[in-house]
């Protein structure tokens, strides 16, 4: 198996340290109140671009030779990989290639062409995706970088929880939500390097729990129909994060739509700040008791704030 | 004319340090590129209980003796300064006595209780609120803290600009909503003692403009009947605020509602992060170019983020 190194994830919050936020840590009295716990929340959503994909996303455009580089980068994502890639191939002044569903929210389109980004519209299937853009990169011969199946990606995405590390040490536990898996392995990683006594607990919508079933079994299960509000996390576990998981994570807690939406509730309404329901699974697992935090210093990790303000969850 | 001394602002500050939060400074670079200049918000909305009134209420509350502390606290308001003063008072282990509207919003009525505030409901008409007042106080012997006619919740308030000019320096203006003109007269004292080279300009909903007209016509007028999404603007300014605007203020100008709504979008969206209505009044001035920030370093005071998540106005 393949993974990261300690000095790979260094080399890349150097690397990435011009293009990226030092994103703050937040804290709640109420909510330390009200869990008995220490609570540090680390704020991704203040991220470029508005989500950590930005660190995966500088970091593999950065990690590119000249050559490899000048014609450009290509992804599949209707999500917060498509505006990061877009926005880190403005900063390296090379295009980026996005194929997107033609479904796509009309917000997260124009954001991409905000940042540069060329769209090749297709239909709404994983299959029509991934043919289009493999006609899309047979024609322009630009390098194919996948939100999560990627070392340079997963290196970018450790430094989240790198970072958290050094603003708050002895953390008992970080919890970190899970979709494809790039952060929750980067997490781990991160953990293991730089404070092996902190676990990481893995927090997942139970509408979309193929990371726990694939980590309770053994085996790649991949996500069949999933249905959440956390749109983040739809994705299934892929071939270089699943081991990385297997090997790094403490165990993996699945949660109820409810709690997402009570938990990103009560972000908004404690904290003064915006999150998307991906960013709210940790907290919704606090507040269903999944994990016991009474007492613990707990890193939260709070992927992103791309919330759709026209339709919020409660309204 | 009487107003707050540096010292009198310096001694408040040391004296609610333990109490509030040195709230942090955000910056946006979306939003600099828009209006060409270096905006600097001042996160208010981040303070506790949501507003920079838990300035004014702590320093009034912990500058009594323990004579005049020992029979209560006690206040008319449906608004932040309830929350704020309850708060600072369960703080010094006093008694807070609260007059609220009988239509005054569950959530802030909650919000008093939590903080241990003993609510006295009336009729919701200045008259009713002042006669309530009045009866509570002969009843407990409490002291009445108003929410900004009081010297020393002006110097609480001073300690927004004094903190922000201390960690953003050379600004060439500050810009600041205005409602009763606590925060407002704190403020232009602050520029005034602190950074004498700094411009304070007000901003007001032209839904509330009694600050506006006062300003320009030298003579204390009251609002009558105002009409703004902007609640934290509703009142007049005081027998106190008025003069020492007039000195110290550079500018008033007005805003129109949609500016007002556009503006708190517009911070949702870029900043992730929540404000009030009367918060996002000065950006409204920025959007409406009523104030000129270009090449020019800006503050601007975010004043609270108490905001009704089941009717956000853009809704």
């Amino acid at each position: 198996m393949e993974y990261p190194s300690q000095n790979q994830i260094v080399s890349a919050a150097r690397r990435i340290a011009f293009g990226i936020h030092r994103t703050p840590v937040l804290q709640s009295a109420f909510l330390d109140n009200r869990f008995e716990s220490v609570l540090f929340f680390k704020c991704e959503n203040f991220q470029k671009a508005g989500a950590f994909k930005s660190r995966g996303a500088v970091n593999a455009i950065f990690s590119l030779n000249d050559k490899e580089a000048q014609k450009g980068v290509a992804t599949h994502s209707s999500g917060n990989h498509a505006q990061a890639l877009a926005r880190a191939a403005a900063l390296r002044n090379i295009q980026a290639y996005i194929v997107m569903p033609e479904n796509a929210p009309q917000v997260k389109i124009d954001a991409v062409k905000g940042y540069g980004g060329m769209i090749t519209f297709c239909k709404p299937t994983l299959e029509a995706r991934e043919s289009t853009l493999k006609k899309v990169i047979a024609n322009t011969g630009a390098v194919e970088i996948h939100p999560y199946d990627n070392l340079k990606v997963i290196e970018g995405q450790a430094t989240v929880a790198m970072e958290l590390l050094e603003q708050q040490s002895c953390l008992d536990v970080i919890l970190c939500p899970v979709g494809g898996g790039g952060l929750l392995s980067g997490t781990a990683l991160s953990a293991h390097y730089f404070s092996a006594t902190t676990r990481v607990i893995a927090c997942e919508p139970a509408g979309a729990d193929d990371a726990y079933r694939s980590f309770k079994s053994g085996k790649l299960i991949p996500v069949i129909n999933p249905n959440t509000i956390a749109d983040g996390l739809l994705t299934s576990l892929g071939k270089l994060t699943f081991p990385i998981i297997r090997k790094f994570v403490d165990d993996i807690v699945t949660v109820k739509e409810e709690s997402i939406v009570e938990a990103m509730r009560l972000i908004f309404e404690r904290m003064k700040i915006l999150v998307e329901p991906s960013a709210a699974v940790p907290l919704a697992a606090v507040l269903e008791k999944r994990v016991d935090v009474k007492g613990k210093r707990v890193g939260i990790i709070l992927s992103g704030g791309n919330v759709d303000l026209n339709h919020l969850p409660w309204q």
